[in-house]
């Protein structure tokens, strides 16, 4: 037995996220694309394991997942023999034998997502639509003053939406980072990326952090106010809505070295 | 009787190009969904005149276009109106009332064009995919130094594909430049960016040029031999292959003064 460690992009526009919904016959999802590849290949059916679900219509530049083959099943090339069999908007970037122990959920130290904000007011280029959330001008600095706050260790239960209970809401937010686009068409200074790592995120937990950033970007909240947001410990006390789906891509799952993708990106720049 | 001046982005992924085809039942194309927009509006068809076609699978961030309208026809917020009927890949940048004796074809004096190469071996990130032609490693300075050659006044007959006879082949290209990608994802440097703006251009002309340029950057063919492929004034002298629709963007289309858009963008940074 081998076990196949797998470095995935993908483009969530088209599927119902990444975990194949057992009762939702007909929905595409990105681990069930992954499957049919390698039942194409196999003749049978396996279990690609994930390092963490995306939502519907989130994206993602280095998802992880692993699969365990027979000896005689292994191909010389995995990457491209399941780009050959993927649909274009789901893309292998590395495959390769994992160290013996790795396991894609269980072996991750850390996650970085990038949500994109589009700071234009009232024009959105078309060909964005799918990867951003238009939400018109905001103020970075009042941002990042509200990210020193959500940074560090905390119970984030304020920031998970109902669907998955978890017996401890705490996490730690390791860095939030704030990038404004360059002079480059089509983004051109109108787009604010923030990038969020951490060592776990609860359900929505990133599109909630976007969703309360845009709004003390907008001068509607003050920063201060997340010390009591936090402390309520209850969605219900959370006063911006769940940012889209289509801002949020996983950027990176981090392992301790010997896990490591060799060909791991070096992210967003 | 008013006249509109349009300015429209679109996303031509879905599209059979600008163009409607009388003979093409239910192709959609930019144009149609503009004119279903209007009689949806007008409660009568209308034409709407573009400044110039654009190929199915082509972009565009600055096209132009215009119609007539009766007076009692006219809307207070056109782009308002229009954007909340257009399907979401069709934005409408600007309208607004069209100095006397404009016309978005006739009154032109010239275009850019933007093409887009993924100079990535192997890896095309998937959200990328309709905006790019991925062609793997190319030499800018080999491209610079071809598109020196190109520029200027020529006879462009073998840069045009069969279709469309025009009697003058002659066409001046103004300018080609190249950017390369900023370090910013997904592009890190990954894409190299060519701007060609000219008084006109033949059918396909554009991507003919691109996928001469594209060859001569892959080092298959001297910058030297482009004197050849003008003189011979046939399109079986060109040795490459048109290049891909997805590459391509209308990037803007210049009018004299009075006639300009106020708010036409500056282009492609």
């Amino acid at each position: 037995m081998k076990r196949l460690k797998l470095l995935i992009a993908y483009d969530g526009t088209a599927y119902h996220g990444w975990q194949v919904q057992e009762n939702g016959a007909g929905q595409a999802t990105i681990q069930g694309e992954l499957e049919r590849a390698f039942a194409r290949v196999l003749g049978r059916k396996i279990r690609v394991q994930g390092a963490g679900r995306t939502d519907a219509g989130v994206h993602a530049f280095g998802q992880c997942g692993h699969c365990d083959l027979e000896d005689d099943e292994w191909q010389p090339d995995w990457r491209r023999t399941l780009n050959a069999l993927l649909p274009a908007d789901i893309r292998v970037k590395a495959a390769e034998e994992a160290a013996s122990g790795f396991h894609a959920l269980k072996s991750g130290t850390g996650k970085t997502y990038v949500y994109s904000f589009w700071l234009e007011q009232g024009f959105l280029p078309p060909h964005l639509r799918h990867y951003v959330w238009s939400c018109g001008p905001l103020d970075a600095g009042l941002m990042r003053e509200a990210a020193r706050e959500l940074t560090g260790s905390h119970d984030f239960a304020s920031f998970q939406n109902a669907g998955t209970p978890v017996r401890d809401t705490t996490r730690e937010i390791f860095a939030i980072d704030f990038q404004k686009a360059p002079a480059w068409a089509p983004y051109d200074g109108n787009m604010l990326r923030m990038s969020i790592s951490g060592d776990g995120f609860l359900k929505q937990m990133a599109r909630n952090m976007a969703g309360l950033l845009a709004m003390i970007g907008k001068g509607r909240l003050a920063p201060g106010k997340i010390s009591d947001i936090l402390a309520a410990a209850d969605r219900r006390a959370l006063p911006s809505p769940t940012a889209p789906a289509a801002g949020l891509s996983l950027l990176e799952v981090q392992y301790p070295g010997i896990h490591a993708f060799r060909s791991q990106g070096r992210g967003l720049g």
